[in-house]
This record gives C-alpha cells, structure tokens and sequence, in this order.
C-alpha cells in the first residue's frame, strides 16, 4: 500500500466519503452482563459519511434518517470554543466539562433525546478534530445509514466511526492508504485514533458503553469479549446472514434487570443455563475457526453445528426471560424453512439474525422473505464479519460496489 | 388401628377391593438418567382391582380398558406349576425360569404385546402368591383404571400394585388394617412386600425397571430419585394439578437416546442444562415442604415459585429437544390463562400437567378445559401426593369416595 491522500492532494474543496459497519452479538448477549464471553461480529449494514469542504456558509449536519439538519456560524464557534483550535488530536480530551459547555451552547437541557445526543456527538467530535489548523472549517456533512436505529445493531457507533474517521482524515491528522480500486483504509495506529474518538463519540450518545460497538465497526471482522476485554478474533470467515427487524422498541435496562431479577431469585437454576451460553459462545467461536482454517474440515457438518448454536441459545434466551413474541414467531417461520434464527443484541424486541449455509436454497430465503414481509417484518441478507471503517474515492465507486446504499444518501450526497 | 380382615372373615365368598394410584414426575426426567435428582408424586388417577373367589369355575382375567378376558382351568395350572404350590410369598421368587415356563404354557413367542404382557404378570403374580394353601384358587378378576395405558402415569406399575396387593391380601400374606370408615390399609412390613411383588410384576412387563412407579403407587405421597436410591419425601402437600394427555404415542427409548445424542455432540452446553435441571428439582422439593410445614409461609409465593419451577423446566426440557408441538400447544393454551404447564415423564407427546393453586379462577380452569377439548385433548382435574394403594370395604364405599372410578369397573365389578 502506498500513503495517498485521495482527492484530498490539490487545492479542490475536499469531498470525503466514508463507511462504517454495524455489529451483531452472534452469542452472549445477557450473558455477558454475568461475566460470561459474548461473540459481536461485524454487519455489512452501513453507515456512510460525505463530507464536504465549503468556503462559506455555514456548518451543516444533515442526518436525514432521523429528519434532522441543523447548521451553525463558524464564527460563533470559534468564538465559543477559541481554547480547541490548535488543539493535538493524538490527545483525547476529558469529555465532561466540554461537553457541558455544548450543552449550554445549544441551550439542551439534562433529558437527551436521539436528535439532541447525534448534535452533542457531532459538534463535540467536530470541536476537538476539526480545529487543527487555526480555524473551523465550513463542512457540509451527511450521515446516513442502512442500519435501522435504535435496533441494538450498533448503528450510533458506526455513526461515530464515520465522523471520527471522516474528520480526523480532514485534518490530516491520519493518512488514507490505497486498499483496493475504489476503497482507502489507514494504517493500524491511525485506526486506532478513529477508534479512540469514536469510543468518545459513543461516551457522548451513550454515557458508559462497553466499546465493543465502535471497535467492531472500526475493524469489522469479529471479536469477543468478556469481562471487558476485547479480543479481536483471527480468522473469522464472512457468513451470510438474514437479518429481520421485529420494529419492536424494547428497553435493554428493563430487560437486563429482569435477567437480574431472575438470576437473584434462583441463582443456582440461572447460573447454570449462563455457564451453557458460555460453552455455547466458546463452541462456536472454535466453529468459525475451524470453518476458515480447517482445509479438511466437514464444512456442511461446521455449519449444522453452528446452526444448532443458534437453536439452542435462542431457547435459553427464552428461557431467561428475553424473547418476545414477535421473536419467536420469526424463529419459527426461519424453522419451517430449517433455517436458524436467533434474537441479537438485549432481545423482547429488536433484531433477530438467521445463518444461511453456503448450500441453503434461495427459493427457501426468498419464501422465508415473503412470509416476513406478510406479518409486516423487514429483512435484508447481509453478511457478517464485513470489512470496518472504510474511505471511499468518490460517490461513484460506492455505487459501484454492491452495498446497500440507503437511498437518503443517494439523495443528498 | 386393629387388625381386620376386612370381610374376609367370613365363610362367605370373598371380594376384595383394592385401588392404587399411579404417578407423575415433577421434576427430573431426562436429567435422571444422567445422574441427577427426580422428584416424582402419587397421581390420584388410580386402578381398581375387584378379586372375587368363586366354589367352580375357571380363573378369570378381564382388563376391560385393554379389551382383554382370558380364563384357564384352574387344575391344569396346578398340573403345570405344581411346584410353586404352598411356596413361601415371604420369599420372592427369581422370575426368569418361570416365565419362561410361563410363556411355553401360554403359547407366546419373544414378540410381547401390551395384552400378553398384563396376562403374563397376571399369572406370574397368581402362580407365585396364590397357592399357598395347597390349591389354586378359582378368582374372578378385573382390573380397570382411570390412568391412561401407555402414557408414563405408571399404569402398569398400578396394575401390578393392585394385583399384588389382592392376592397378598387374599392369601391372608398380609393383613390390612382398619385406616378410615371406608378404607383399609396396611403394616410397613405388609406395604414393603406389596412394593416387593408389584416390582416383580413391573420387571414382567417393563425388564428392568427403575422401581419408582411402583414405589410410589404403593406408598402414595412422593419421592425422590436419584442414581438408583428411592427416598420418599417427607411432607408432600397435596397439589390439585389439571392433567393432560396429549394422546400423542412416542418412544421412550429413543427420546432418551436423543437427549444422549445431543449431550455427546455439545456435552458442555448441554451439561449445565442438566444441572439446572437439577437445581430445579431441589427448589421445587424445598418449595413444596416449605408449603406443608412452614406457618409464616407467604404460600401465594411459593405456588407462584412452583409455576416459575413449572415453566423453567418445560422451556430446558424443550431446549434438550423432548418436547412436542402438542406439548407446546397445551402449555401455550395454559399460558393464557396463566396457568403454568410442563410435559412429564419421556415428553415427545405422553402427557402434560399445569399446577393449579388454591387461588386459582374456577372458571379459568374450566374454560382451558374447554380450549383443550375443542383441541381434542383429554384432561382430568385430579391431585398429586396421593394416597398410596389401599383396600375398599365394599364397591359402595367406593362410589362414596368420590374418586374418578372407570366406568368399565363399575360396569363389571
């Protein structure tokens, strides 16, 4: 690979494009809260980013998504936050007190909403990178998503992601690398950075996340974690997926608890069926090794195996307390098809995720499809273990390479 | 309690009345045969056994619930198993010889139907305990049962029970003892040699069976079992339970291979399944003698703690894959009601209960009965901790009992 800056080299406004995945919890969910190992694999439903340099007007973020654009005074900004230009990106700054100051710029009060932490996280992200040079620059910038939000799949990580690589990549701060014909990546220490800020991003939205999320969608692939160490999983293969949304709003408190509630009544009846989700999550975690690097191995047998997985720790998720009709209704349209489904993520709602071996019959996917689509469920088959954050060289090579591209972005980019 | 004999102390021809009940498992099967803990209790389904001697004639056997009446002509029995003649019912008999015996004179070949089985226990008890004064005697015989056949309620074991009892007690073996103005029980040494002869009938029909079913049709009450020690459970209360049959036939044998299967393939997965399986059972023991002896008992709480026990464990017997849809259906039915269900014994169809609290709505239950019928499934309210078998006075006290009496015992008896 050789450094390149895109079409960042010449005197052009710059336009930089950037995509980042979402995740999935192949295993582990709640089991994790109870010291267990979770498996989180990368979703190649993305998050994409077009940011352009202006040279008037005035800031703008366009989150069409969530209907939100907003734009502010360069002026006003540099007059608020004057103390952050020239400020050393390589140093993360405390979030706390500035944080407090944009709230009082933006005159929010405590109660956040969707639209209110998406601002924070972008102009705090905006104050702390984008000052390098003396100044704030006037960016037009979009984000959209093929993720849907709020559906445990990571989507507010993969919006940090995009800005923290899209701004840190503006202000130099870090060098795209030629990666393929239409895509640029960075080296593993500026992915880091890009990791670093978008884990601030995230503190932003979320308060105290895990950093599974912006990890994942940074370096894509797979990871397990327990016990709050992340640990990138070497030979992770991509795997087809169907993924279905149940549009089931839950809250992940309220279900954590009742995990909780039930564990402390009958610890020694729950602790045992957590300890099987571990194996569960260590079985297929050798599974999926097994299936990139075992040359001689039964490959029809691997993916029986790992869909049995996904049988049985759908029914201890039932079993603890966190399905939902609309889950296991999913689960057993995917069955009569014998395909595996399981919930993803804090469950009594969300997403639900189905494997779909090398050899499954697509007449069977498109049925399955059609039968969700009836009972009014979204799906989309996708993959996982997809590549992280990425730069692309311009809005044509991104058409030209089969993602799904969420028609917002089509639209304003 | 003084010694009677019943109305055996005549010179009157003599009836005798017997009824035992038959069993459920509470908790346990499956994981019982991986060395784990089941509880199991007295089922107030019972057989009735109705034993009339008669001056000429032949030996009758008639088993209405089976469609079966056999006779044999009492002196060519004596001709053929003169031997056993005046043999010591104290000492239990090796049983292999003498059924092979048995199946030469019955003309039968390996191949063992439901029929031959019931009529080679029938004469193996009859030859071993009913020429102890020198004759064979001439006896009327009939054996119905409010138990479904083949439904893992421990039919057969009630069967055998009742035999068992009857003949000990006509060959004056035994001596019941007066327990209550209707019934007649009796000694711990005397139930001890009914348990021991009903185990004998048992091996006839099943080859080698654990000894539960009939500890606990002899005993009543529950026990629990774990690798091959029977210990009843001191202060069962009685539970009103609905039971269900799903009238679904299934082999117990390849249910138990499959759960073993399964194990082999994911042993550490389905490891702690089993010991939260077990951990179930020993809260549900707690539980049910906190309930009979504990005074300050908030007793809403601990039937509502047997209901979470009831669910817990139908969703793990799920998960090891002996469930059945008709199972899945019946619990669901009762979920509506919030009623809490679970399959017992092998699963895969056989029958299901769902515990029914002292609070419960009346009309709740009758209307899941209705649900249930219009299903076609049968359903019985009955209670667990039974009493354990038992001698009648007379058919009339019988009527009195207000027990669920078979209709082809009334017709015949």
């Amino acid at each position: 690979m050789t450094a390149e800056l895109a079409n960042n080299s010449t005197s052009e406004p710059v336009s930089i494009f950037i995509s980042a995945p979402g995740k999935i919890i192949l295993h582990g969910e709640h089991a994790v809260v109870h010291g267990k190992t979770a498996l989180a694999a990368g979703l190649n439903l993305r998050s994409y980013l077009c940011l352009k340099e202006k040279d008037s007007g005035r800031l703008h973020l366009n989150l069409p998504d969530i209907d939100l654009e907003r734009s502010w005074d360069v002026l006003e900004l540099q007059e608020q936050f004057r103390d952050l230009l020239n400020s050393d990106v390589m140093e993360v700054k405390p979030s706390v007190e500035i944080m407090q100051r944009l709230r009082l710029f933006l005159g929010y009060s405590d109660t956040e909403t969707t639209k209110r932490l998406a601002v924070m996280a972008f102009l705090y992200l905006y104050l702390c990178i984008a000052g390098r040079n003396g100044k704030f620059p006037i960016l037009d910038t979009l984000v959209s998503s093929a993720l849907p939000p709020g559906a445990g799949l990571g989507s507010s990580a993969a919006f940090s992601v995009c800005l923290a690589a899209g701004l840190l990549t503006w202000a130099k701060a870090i060098i795209p690398l030629s990666s393929s014909d239409n895509t640029l990546d960075w080296s593993r220490e500026d992915m880091e950075l890009i990791n670093t800020w978008a884990y601030e991003g995230e503190r932003v939205i979320h308060g105290n996340p895990s950093g599974i999320d912006n990890s994942i969608s940074v370096h894509g692939g797979a990871i397990e974690y327990r016990q709050k160490v992340i640990t990138p999983l070497e030979n992770m293969p991509e795997l087809s997926i169907l993924l279905v949304n149940t549009c089931v709003a839950r809250s992940t408190k309220e279900l954590v608890a009742g995990v909780q509630r039930r564990h402390d009544k009958y610890p020694k009846v729950y602790g045992p069926i957590l300890d099987s989700i571990e194996e569960i999550s260590q079985e297929c975690k050798r599974t999926l090794q097994a299936l990139k690097t075992g040359e001689s191995l039964d490959k029809d047998g691997a993916f029986k195996s790992l869909g049995e997985l996904v049988d049985i720790n759908q029914q201890l998720l039932y079993v603890i307390g966190v399905s939902h009709p609309a889950i296991n209704n999913i689960v057993r349209s995917a069955a009569a098809y014998k395909i595996h489904a399981k919930l993803t993520g804090a469950g009594g709602g969300g997403c639900v995720f189905a494997l779909l071996p090398p050899d499954i019959p697509k007449d069977s996917v498109k049925a399955l499809q059609a039968d969700l689509f009836r009972h009014n469920y979204e799906s989309w088959i996708t993959s996982l273990g997809a590549h992280g954050v990425m730069m692309h060289r311009s809005k044509e090579t991104l058409l030209g390479d089969g993602l799904l591209l969420p028609e917002s972005f089509l639209k304003y980019a």
